[in-house]
């Protein structure tokens, strides 16, 4: 935009300073207002402790002009925000109706509120409110002194959905200038290979820009333009990103997703085709990360959960001679995992896993040992993947699942699955 | 400790404020002080940028008796904590020998280093240093000015290990004093309605002190306390657990867990009893959650997720009919889901959870509306629950198995399941 503003991001929370809880609202606040070209100067936490908020208050006033802060806005005696920040501008905090509806209504349907909740429906008079329809507490926002302040609840899915839908597009009308961002999700190649590749061309580009970012088990790219209008920042983008889509090939999953089970979904539902699942060591994630998308339902039919040898041959029936002979953890057993399931529910598609996600290993694999599978009508494929003996047992379920998730994204594209 | 030693960590780092990483460094570091009894006041994030930085630390100067920096320390070029630290306490930087050697050392088994390397064997005079078993730079501490100051890598994994092996020993010699944490917690009762029972009694204590904490579907209260040694701390604890229990009841699941599934697996390993489920709006997450504890399949056996009626008929055997009729959302139905997935895998527990996560409705029962039930060898039990109408998906998933827990933790425990 063309003025800058310095951003400071202001966590309230003791929970905090005594690491019961790590600070990601000010990483997906940070990560947010990148994208929108506002600059993040500085991250503070500051425990429930007036005295010392108020000093905080006061450095932010002197260094940023933006001062978002996140968290003490709840009905707890120890939340303090609100009437620190009032205070710090010079403003009362009145009544808001609406919210103090809301708090009603919250109560009309039988849930229980104690009188301090109401404390949440008291604002900085004037201020812009931001409902909050992912809890109770509201945001809000208003301008005073030059400066401009935020207030967000801190429970971090809270804070990231009422920043996303209610801060960006405050913030955005500041600017007289759009920022377009769009990000190519990567499966199959490390941050630090996409930044080898693009490395040279990055540091040639100004505007339109690009950056990779790590996820926890993939990556992304992300190209941002600036323009005076969204049109003219998405033509600068096209290019870009076509450029990028051909260097990139097969391992671009998708374009603005957050995941990979959300770009398999979306082709799902082009191609009619619905699956099921045989999971052993994700015990139901890939189940799970699916059946989080709304809808999911058209497109996955169920699954189950063959957690122990009992449970595989109970559910899918696989002989336990099989298991005996071959192992748990074993090529064959993947192999009849998606290959059963698939029969068992009459899906398109089967998916298997079964492996080691630690810490204990089994005498006979290293941890990070997995098997994946996917049964379709034409073929069974099944891939060993040695994911890591160092890593985290989430790490290796999730990343597990992505690359059931990618078989499952090369197949509906006609890509080669493996 | 005798005196108080306010605590400021300030992390130095672009990559924080542009939201690439999060800081789990200060998360870790303050709950390595919080258990030495050293108060962090506040956490600080600033840029590689030497005049905020310097800034910053006239700042910490102010308000801090200890500050730690992390991050800044290795060879690239926007690396300043020990320059700007150095400077701002008027010591200059000096060669270590030893560090030095090291770097040779490093070299002669065939690391590449540059010769900015070698700045990392430059710290400020008369500092103890820190050496880095984990990676190239070396931390250092030192006291000047009435002040202590403590810099440590930034890479996690680095700062980690440094700071437990480094920083822990040296700030303990300052501590006469030790604190003590438990934390109860608690589902069925929340994070206001705990604050507003507790509230008289925490306003009149300082050692021990109680807090609470909401957490995303349930809450907790943190009891602490500081005395010359742990075993005394751990003494003046015990009335005040034992009074908070009292006076909450059943609603307190367990002490010092992580969670209600890690409360159940406890209460499992000791009765020796096998759980299964059945999960329909729930999509895996119950068997998910579960078995991300390791060792989980002593407790678990399996399950089946029945995402579609399909699915319910098809794994579980449920009548299309009952379904036609009740309504898969439905007491009926939840009440066969936990018994036949009980039966279906032998298991000495059943658990079954179908509802309404949102955000479509089904033209029935309003958003929220979940059935969670529980076979057992004498009964079942069903409940029917109504988690709100504004809540989000994950939200409504994810307080369904709390519920789904918690009767099974009431049964573990001979309380009244419902």
């Amino acid at each position: 935009m063309s003025k800058t503003y310095n951003t400071e991001i202001l966590s309230v929370g003791t929970e905090l300073l005594l690491g019961h809880v790590t600070n990601t609202d000010a990483r997906d606040i940070s990560e947010m207002l990148s994208q929108i070209g506002i600059n993040v100067r500085y991250h503070t936490v500051v425990g429930d402790n007036p005295q010392r908020l108020e000093e905080c208050v006061k450095v932010a006033k002197e260094r940023a002009d933006i001062i978002i802060t996140t968290g003490g806005l709840g009905p707890t005696c120890d939340d303090l925000t609100k009437q620190i920040l009032a205070k710090a501008f010079g403003l009362r905090l009145v009544r808001d109706e609406n919210e103090q509806k809301g708090l009603y209504e919250y109560i009309n349907i039988g849930k229980l509120l104690t009188p301090n909740n109401f404390q949440q429906a008291m604002l900085p008079e004037g201020c812009m409110v931001f409902h909050n329809d992912w809890g109770t507490a509201p945001g809000c926002a208003f301008e005073k002194d030059g400066k401009i302040v935020i207030m967000i609840p801190g429970p971090p899915k809270e804070c990231n959905a009422m920043f996303r839908t209610c801060a960006i597009p405050y913030l955005k009308k500041l600017s007289d200038e759009q920022i377009v961002s769009h990000s190519l999700r990567i499966f199959g190649m490390g941050e630090s290979a996409v930044d080898q590749l693009f490395r040279d061309e990055m540091n040639a580009m100004t505007n339109p820009s690009m950056a990779p970012y790590a996820k926890e088990c993939d990556c992304l790219l992300q190209v941002t333009a600036k323009a005076r209008s969204e049109a003219e920042a998405e033509e600068m983008l096209k290019p870009i990103i076509a450029h990028v889509k051909e260097k990139l090939g097969e391992v671009v999953y998708g374009m603005d997703v957050e995941c990979i089970e959300e770009a398999v979904i979306q082709l799902q539902r082009e191609k009619r085709l619905r699956f099921s699942a045989a999971e052993s060591c994700t015990g139901g994630d890939i189940a799970r990360r699916f059946t989080d998308i709304p809808g999911a339902s058209e497109c996955f039919l169920g699954g189950v959960v063959t957690y122990t040898n009992e449970a595989k041959a109970k559910l899918l029936g696989i002989d336990p001679a099989l298991i005996e002979e071959k192992g748990a953890v074993s090529f064959e057993v993947a192999k009849e995992m998606a290959e059963r399931v698939r029969s068992l529910l009459g899906s398109d598609i089967g998916v298997g896993v079964t492996g080691l996600a630690g810490p204990d290993g089994d005498g006979v694999h290293e941890v990070g040992t997995v098997f994946v599978s996917m049964a379709a009508p034409e073929q069974t494929w099944v891939k060993e993947l040695h994911l890591g003996t160092f890593r985290t047992r989430s790490f290796i379920r999730r990343m597990a699942g992505n690359h059931v998730y990618d078989m499952m994204r090369r197949y509906l594209t006609g890509l080669k699955v493996m």
